[in-house]
């Protein structure tokens, strides 16, 4: 029966501990019956990652499932109410480390493409799978080098379907059209540390800083467009002082991070940052850190596609997102590719007994599989 | 001769290791000398504290030397050239901890007491000496409790000369008629804890406070008057974050000290304080320390009887100052006694290799002794 399909490869892949950078033979397993409706199977091992480029056809257009096969760590294992590396159903509930985020999304992927692959075998196109073990790591021996091997070979995808859990309250409700880029300051202000008698003979970095603190949270940035929230500015760390009360310290230190739309570019953002520094004088060293270019694949042929397969198999009429954190999607978008996040309910990702329901299991996999149909079929 | 008489007490008080609250016998050395030549010698020990009430007449004007016997500790004493409590005289410096905070000074108001009463054994009103063992340490059982036991039984002092190391570069180029007063306050400002890359889901402390901090470290607090330098804010510490790049903090946490003139009040700094806070809707908690009362000596008796001593002795023009950090003067003032405080060359105090100009030490018995004979002969 097919429920027990998705179901059942969720659990064998939910079996393997394979926290991030660690596979624990998960691309293996969904090698093995891919393999066995006809794609090719290249395994690429980059140092300590392993990553999976599964391809059925040789022609355009491609449609890609990507995803990832490692997990954050568990936490705490006594806050655990089973064992996150032996999946466990409980009030409808699938629990296990890696249920939401994203092993069920990738069996689903799997199980859509066998169905698929049975009612068409000769079918439009080419059916892709990117698959790595380092997307909850650094993300540099994974994706990114996968996109780099395709691309110097010139291979290309025209749609990739990120299989991260998108959905807020029902499943399919939220689909991720793209992504805010993500750059991130170490800036350190630079004083004079003295005793608070003699505020004269010392230069105290918080007071230094304070109007352009408070210049840089007022900022607005941009406004946003049609797809992105307007681009936000947050400090999450300030830190300076020696801890006695009576010393004026020598150095600050903060970090900030902008989630940015497609109205600014990094350089703009440093580039306004820094004018901001020097117009009040603050005598600083920083350094910037990119962490992700914004993305946005606006509505089209894949967005079209998965909008009316999940319209058709639970009745939702999804909405369009660029909002949260950062994905890999980020470094498929740049080959200029269409692409597209759309998996199960996020609420547990990276906790504690996380979970997903079981009913949304096979619905999913239908979803995936009439994405097939809509694009390839 | 005479130099050896100030060294030689000197040297008996810094051989005691008096870290603070401890005396280690040095207000019975001082009490044994003053007992001597006439005074009444009263023990008061609160707590862990020793301090030293002697009185030589009943009259009124009482004059009083006050001062303290404890040291702050060593530090690393690999650093030290010589034991810090083995006084050593190297290159016409007296090294020692304690030397120049302020034994020395106590040994010279010992000295110069009995140099004056030898001369003038009917004297007009009343030598008085102030010593306590808790001036480096919490204040808290030391010329406070004293001052409360004169005043409780109306034992009232007119002049009181706090031998505190209060020259700069030369013996009497500076004496201190004054002290500003000294507000610490301690502020939690309450934000919620989130993601950065959903800051509308949460509130961050950092950029709550970012304009209040701004106004605080720009506003004018007051000019200062005749004797005071203008009021200082400063913070000395301001500390957020989780360490995290990606978490909006939930609580930021700083210290911030005034010091301050007799042109604005505690209550006032309090109240302007809050209403900064207030007016840009930060949320928070705040507990406020006044950690010293400010005080003035005006130009009068004490502060002439002073100058024309140091004139005197060394050629000295010297210059009054309310500058630096408290002093035990703060407890003092309050009577209503004229304060000043003189002694020795500060450059070293509390420091590693704490010495003081062996040279200075004669003449500043011979100070004390003419502010005597200025006072009461």
């Amino acid at each position: 029966m097919t429920q027990s399909e998705t179901l059942e490869l969720s659990l064998q892949l939910l079996r393997q501990p394979s926290v991030t950078p660690v596979d624990h033979t998960c691309q293996d397993i969904m090698a093995k019956r891919l393999e066995k409706i006809g794609f090719n199977i290249e395994n690429m091992r980059f140092d300590d990652v392993d990553n999976l480029w599964a391809r059925k056809g040789t022609k355009a257009p491609v449609f890609c499932f990507a995803g990832h096969t490692d997990v954050v760590p568990t936490g705490n294992l006594d806050a655990w109410n089973s064992d996150p590396f032996v999946p466990e159903i409980r009030d409808g509930k699938l629990y296990g480390r890696g249920s939401a985020d994203m092993k069920t999304a990738l069996a689903a992927m799997v199980v859509a493409s066998e169905r698929f692959v049975k009612k068409h075998p000769i079918h439009k196109g080419s059916i892709a799978f990117l698959i790595t073990s380092d997307e909850e790591g650094p993300s540099i021996n994974g994706t990114v080098k996968v996109i780099e091997t395709l691309e110097a070979r010139n291979e290309k995808m025209d749609w990739c379907l990120v299989g991260e859990p998108s959905s807020t309250n029902k499943l399919g409700d939220i689909v991720k059209n793209g992504r805010r880029g993500s750059l991130n300051a170490n800036l350190t202000v630079k004083g004079k540390q003295g005793h608070v008698a003699y505020p004269h003979l010392a230069v105290n970095p918080i007071h230094s800083f304070s109007k352009a603190l408070a210049e840089l949270c007022e900022t607005v940035w941009d406004n946003g467009n049609e797809y992105f929230p307007a681009t936000t500015f947050q400090v999450s760390n300030i830190n300076s002082g020696t801890g006695a009360t009576n010393v004026v310290p020598g150095t600050l230190n903060t970090l900030f991070n902008f989630r940015y739309s497609t109205e600014v570019t990094a350089e703009e953002l440093k580039a306004r940052t820094l004018e901001i520094l020097n117009r009040h004088n603050v005598e600083y060293e920083i350094s910037w850190t990119l962490s992700g270019l914004p993305f946005l694949t606006p509505v089209g042929e894949l967005v079209n596609a998965a909008k009316s397969a999940i319209l058709n198999v639970t009745g939702v009429e999804t909405e369009l997102s660029t909002s949260g954190g950062t994905s890999d999607g980020r470094f498929i978008a740049p080959t200029g590719a269409q692409v597209l996040e759309l998996g199960v309910l996020n609420a547990t990702i990276h906790q504690i007994n996380e979970h997903v329901n079981v009913d949304d299991l096979e619905p999913l996999a239908e979803i995936y599989e009439q994405i097939l149909e809509n694009l390839l079929a």
